[in-house]
């Protein structure tokens, strides 16, 4: 490799726009909410408009810098408010990317240097509310909600949940159609269509939340609510073991190209601050950490030797860059932790036991807990929402339900009361392995505890032995929960309980995740939500091979499956498939059918359905003869 | 190649046993009654047994040699009865493998007939029942259980669905555990124990069928019911476009290696009769067909030259080979046809549309409905078991739960009513696609209608717009409705709706459907179905790595899962994984909070929950104050 190329190529970015797709933009009342989705042209000439979590990546108008960041769509809404001042920050410290560990040799140590020159390049001031921690204004989306502001978030919100609807016409409307299908939503009120003041309601309630920091002004607002759409969380990270700085900006890149709606930063290795201000400052959606994890790292890993001010002082260097949501581990308490001693599998959670070995080494009550309203006043100077982590939640169908998760589920709840009383954004952490008829009690008790704050569950697996196949193990349980009233499902990759997932598994974890979304927002009723499973089964029966590979939430795939049996070309168009072949091909046949009923001079479908209909009647008031003669259909 | 290699290397079979595995057999009360299990050596010492679809394949003790075919295990059973009979069988004919087709040339009509010659010399001679169809006994497993007969079927299949309990010990039985996880079955009445009286009880109910032909004498009997392990079967099958025959044996190897409890074989191309010849009498599974697809090759690929004669001699041939389960779409009724029209996707079974295809042309009923008495006779005269097909299944979310579908399955339920009069075992097929939230409804419609006959469902899949990724679409679908009740789920691959699959999505699909079967069984509280995870959860909290691989659904994925990100063999025995690094490893910290308990002298566990919960009163009594002394706990 020559020199000048050591650096350079650093990132090879996923670009590409998805098949016959286009960005386009549907603009809001608010001044700069211009709400991105994609446009999927099919070849009869439909238009399809699907939700898009892919960010200006997939747009080639748009150019994309990743030493320079995203453009700030959010910093005039954020100036315009008036209620955050830029001040210096926190000053940066070695420690913040790992002092203990040695630079392995002089190339690396280059290239490090090199990576955090461009990342202090990236640094943007920070911002924090007027007055700062503690003193000063509280920024939250939901203290705007709870003094009746509906923010340019929030309309931005509304417009990207309801989506374009005017194509959807042609699928949705059937009356019959529409009794039969009728979702069951469990509980959940979607209105049929998302006004920007419902968005505001429900975040008032606590029911819904915006995980916008103030510092990540790139974020094109999302929300997660049992009342929206289903969402899911990817995980990345780096490894004290493996993977790269490199790696993981294009993990983020490509989690999101195939889906995902927020994505957590779980690094615990080397240049963890650095990592971050590369991911933040590149990304679209919600970044969610969990701070312990880097607090431990300051320590040199020793449990025991972390504090609250080493705690609290992660907290503040985190808000800065951008986090959006923190998990906080703050229902792992001590009197719980005996009730985990039982179990098969202990405490599974990396915070929930570093937090447990703390307690225990201390007897101290976790100090998250006891410094639960100090950590409230740090989030609502940054609006860094909470995402209440179940520290114990089971390892295995043997722990779950049991008292540990419930008892500290119950905590999560009361917590939640606090934070709401600081304006600050909340939602709950859930299990992790949880046999199928144990599910509802799970969403019962966290909707019955946790007063509806938003549920934000990891799979929950449903069996233990699939090692390689915990995506799809874990995805019937994220479906059902999901469809229960969860909000947002955090994906499980192939290689849960193995390894650390590479580019292939983290795509295969969130597309097994978008499925179970997509199922349950079907099954709760979830307006517009099956019209693009209508717009796929209708090129599926016309045989328009293209319009179903863009119509797929992995193109790429089925169009490779597709061509591993059939020549590429020639059956793009072909009126069957290899699966039956031309002569067994139900859909054809189910064409001939219509046609031969048409050469019959029964060109209407009304007039077939009427000629059958009363034949089937005949039939009946003849007695049930088997044989009907031609001229009685023929004069229907 | 050289001329001898030409023909002999037509298979290589997958015969390797599973990673520290060896087949044991639990011995009957009747002679012959020898049921294989897999045994797993832990290296702990326990040895966990489970169920075993793969047959002798996995077993290097026996010699096996495909042109000779497996071991006749119920040969004996059924001369025993002495109710049946040899003849000469029905005569075979050139039609029989597609004479339509023209062999493409000269090596392939050489290699062709070598085919045909082996699979000649496989040909056993043909029994039926003593006096031949219409007129002779009846020797069906149903008609036996009616009697009050405990067939040595009845008794192998007892013992092969309790399986060996004794190591269960260790994982099941802990008051508290199972109470808290016990099953919802739904409806479902499974004993703790299945005897041989009890199979004979649900046979004769109608609620669990033996597919078990009197021409499949090499079967290791299984029963499809409610009240037993959910089962699930894989669809292989060569086509007019793409495989060969060498490929569809060693599918069925592959295919019961990986768990398929039975076996379709959908074949529609060349040489339908002598691929079916070489899979039965290599098959240790029940093989089914739909006897359509060969009819309709027959004619020549022309649905309306079908007739009930050229159908019924294809239904005898078949059964004079041994297929164990026929679908018959004798619900597709001239009368429903027109229901389907508004559909978003029409009739997208195959032999539904041929079937209504032949309705419409003739503007006659169905002959398989107007024969179907006809064909009970046939049934009876080999054992072949009814899968009543579904053909007017809907082929899309909004298709789902129609009149067209539910008017077939009350039609299914009636046809249910008339095969029981004539002693045939019966099972019902069932969507398709079905949104989640219309599932129980399925259920639902199938107990009532067809009176608890065995269900038997594709999938379904629980929404449209994942072409690539259908066996978890529908993986969802199946665990659900396999919980709800349905006793057996057939797959679907990744390839569903895009192409035929290949060895790799056969595994795929067959690996998705047993999570999905084993899911259900846990949830309906299956005994003894949770041993097989707690063991799996033991061995992950104590880092036996080798054990996790050889307890997992496949051993050979999770090992190269595990050692893609830790070299292999220093991290077998590693007490951390590269998931979270030694540093952040949850299973070990826990392990160190419990060691650190035992240094303070809390060797017990009990005493440590004992000082726990006095601690957790005293920490409540004392108004919730943070601090508790260290010297508290110490008493404890």
């Amino acid at each position: 490799m020559n020199a000048p190329d050591k650096f350079a190529p650093l990132l090879t970015l996923t670009r590409e726009p998805f098949p016959a797709s286009t960005k386009v933009f549907v603009p809001g009342t608010q001044a700069g909410v211009q709400v991105p989705m994609r446009e999927i042209a099919l070849t009869n000439g439909e238009r399809v408009t699907v939700y898009d979590t892919s960010g200006p990546y997939t747009d080639p108008t748009v150019s994309i810098d990743v030493r320079k960041g995203l453009a700030p769509v959010r910093a005039a809404w954020i100036e315009a408010r008036g209620d955050t001042e830029a001040y210096s920050g926190r000053e940066r410290q070695a420690l913040d990317d790992g002092v203990k560990h040695e630079v392995p040799d002089a190339h690396a140590a280059e290239r490090i240097a090199a990576l955090r020159g461009e990342a202090a390049a990236l640094q943007r001031t920070p911002r924090r509310a007027k007055g700062g921690i503690g003193a000063g204004a509280n920024v939250t989306q939901m203290h705007y909600a709870r003094q009746g502001i509906v923010t340019p978030e929030m309309e931005y919100i509304a417009i990207r949940e309801n989506g374009k609807r005017d194509w959807m016409r042609e699928y949705l409307g059937d009356p019959e159609r529409e009794a039969r299908l009728r979702g069951n939503p469990m509980g959940a009120r979607i209105p049929e269509i998302i006004t920007p003041e419902f968005v505001r309601e429900e975040v008032a309630r606590g029911r819904a939340i915006i995980p916008a920091n103030i510092n990540h002004p790139e974020l094109e607002p999302m929300i997660i609510g049992r009342n929206f759409g289903v969402k899911i969380n990817a995980n990345i990270g780096n490894s004290a073991v493996t993977s790269s700085i490199e790696e993981e900006v294009e993990k983020l890149v490509w989690s999101i190209r195939w889906g995902g709606d927020t994505v957590m930063d779980l690094s615990t290795g080397k240049n963890i601050h650095t990592t971050r201000d590369w991911i933040v400052r590149n990304s679209p959606v919600p970044i969610g950490t969990v701070p312990i994890y880097q607090a431990l790292e300051k320590v040199g890993g020793v449990a025991e030797d972390l504090s609250w001010e080493i705690f609290r002082d992660t907290l503040i260097e985190q808000a800065e860059q951008g986090i959006d949501y923190f998990t906080i581990h703050a229902g792992v308490r001590l009197p719980f932790i005996h009730l985990t001693t039982k179990r098969r599998t202990g405490i599974v959670s990396r915070g929930g036991s570093i937090l447990a070995k703390w307690c225990i080494t201390h007897h101290k009550e976790n100090f998250l807990y006891t410094h639960f309203e100090e950590i409230c006043e740090i989030m609502k100077a940054y609006d860094v929402s909470f995402s209440l982590g179940d520290g114990l939640r089971p390892g295995s169908g043997a722990d779950a339900n049991d008292e540990a998760q419930f008892a500290e589920l119950r905590t999560l709840g009361e917590l939640t009361q606090i934070a709401w009383k600081h304006d600050v954004q909340t939602m709950i952490e859930g299990p992790g392995h949880v046999p199928m008829h144990l599910i509802q009690a799970n969403m019962d008790e966290q909707l019955k505890h946790c007063h509806e704050a938003p549920f934000y569950t990891l799979g929950p697996l449903t069996i233990d032995i699939a090692p390689g196949y915990d995506h799809i193990a874990s995805a019937i349980g994220a479906a059902m929960i999901g469809w229960m009233g969860t909000a947002m499902l955090c994906y499980v990759t192939p290689k849960e309980h193995l390894g650390l997932p590479d580019r292939d598994d983290v795509k295969q974890g969130i597309i097994a995740y978008k499925i179970a979304a997509h199922a349950a927002d079907i099954a709760k009723g979830h307006p517009g939500a099956r019209a693009r499973d209508d717009a796929m089964s209708k090129a599926r029966f016309e045989f328009r091979w293209r319009d179903q590979f863009a119509l797929g939430l992995d193109p790429d795939t089925a169009e490779a499956y597709h061509d591993e049996t059939l020549p590429k070309d020639s059956s793009k168009e072909a009126h069957f498939c290899s699966m039956c072949g031309p002569k067994f091909c139900s859909m054809k046949i189910t064409q001939d059918v219509r046609d031969y009923a048409e050469q019959k001079g029964l060109a209407e479908t009304e007039a077939l359905q009427q000629g059958m209909a009363e034949k089937s009647a005949q039939f009946k008031a003849a007695g049930g003869e088997f044989y009907v003669p031609l001229d009685t259909l023929k004069k229907g």
